[in-house]
């Protein structure tokens, strides 16, 4: 079993400082939902984002849907070889149970989300599929107490997703970004076992969770 | 160069039989749009769609837009390796000029695509960015002229995505089902040179775009 997690993501309600934007109010009053109860997303929300702290890697909740869903519909995770977490920018963590269909459907996935926002735990009979606390990425780290911390980077030396799946120890952990620009803060690159980059542009990180995993999951399968 | 398509893709925009449906009434006055503008999708519409023509082929735009991120956000469609075309069910053509830039975001990517429909091409001042045309599979392959029909079902041989990607000649044409389920139909089907399955399991469309566009691009740049 390995560990995937998407570290600093772009996913959070709307913060109380930005509720009585315009932007925010209609695009809340379109969803029958107050404006604390939506996902922040600069698609809906770039005139109240302007100018917010750490912008840049904020407010993309499609993001972190695209990633999520890279990581949810391949044979790895439905056969239970790998753990998913988003953890957020804001310190949240998101654990995924197993085998967990996440709607492919924007707006149903940003239901979903939101809905986790609110209860903390999205459980079904026998099953916590989703679960939602407060847990900064080190404190994830601890949990996990993986034998090797890969993280992806342009600040990487640069080498294949293919010699970088040959080195995956068992209980390893793979940290992805879940924002669209910039870098991991060093809080979370001191973490790294080691810090690997994929070529000599910066790549999307859904591109590179489906391409690292798919590799891994060679090495496994095969 | 080689082409993929995505083709019977389950994307159109509300047919007319359907408009005056309460939940598409009701979703498109959301959208500030008459009913006949909007994209026919499954999770708002799923009412109305109760046993229509093809049920399972149809409304799922959030699977069209997943597997044509899939296929733009890559070096081999960046680097003008790869042309793409979404052949749609009721048999229209979108093609996708040089570099163009998808939205991520869902309700973007819906507005863009109900534009086209309206206006038939997107450009900008020098390109051609998106076209939709009347035009069924066999007419697309006849413009393509491909040297190899290359389609994916689990009717086909079983392989590997690796072992495929080394016998995609210049030129060749990879066709992946633009829809949820089912197969495609023998008009398509008849056109393949090869047919070919990747595993025991049914994998969703935008697995194999990522993973076979992963395999080939690994072939032309390393």
């Amino acid at each position: 079993m390995i560990s995937l997690i998407l570290a600093e993501s772009s996913l959070e309600l709307v913060p109380s400082e930005l509720k009585h934007h315009p932007s925010v109010i209609s695009h809340a009053r379109k969803l029958d939902k107050h404006p604390s109860e939506i996902l922040l997303d600069n698609s809906w929300h770039f005139a109240a984002m302007k100018g917010i702290e750490n912008e840049m890697k904020r407010g993309r909740p499609d993001l972190v849907h695209f990633s999520i869903l890279e990581a949810t519909t391949i044979p790895l995770y439905l056969q239970n070889k790998m753990k998913l977490y988003v953890h957020t920018l804001d310190d949240k963590v998101i654990s995924f149970g197993k085998n967990v269909h996440i709607p492919k459907s924007y707006h149903r996935f940003a239901g979903v989300i939101e809905q986790l926002y609110q209860e903390k735990k999205i459980t079904t009979k026998d099953d916590v599929l989703l679960e939602i606390d407060e847990k900064t990425f080190p404190e994830l780290l601890d949990e996990i107490n993986p034998s090797k911390v890969l993280g992806f980077s342009t600040k990487g030396a640069n080498t294949t997703y293919e010699i970088i799946a040959k080195d995956i120890p068992d209980n390893s952990c793979i940290v992805i970004g879940g924002f669209q620009k910039g870098h991991f803060s060093d809080l979370i690159e001191n973490k790294m076992t080691v810090i690997c980059s994929v070529g000599n542009e910066s790549f999307e990180g859904h591109v590179v969770v489906a391409r690292m995993l798919y590799e891994y999951e060679k090495t496994i399968f095969m």
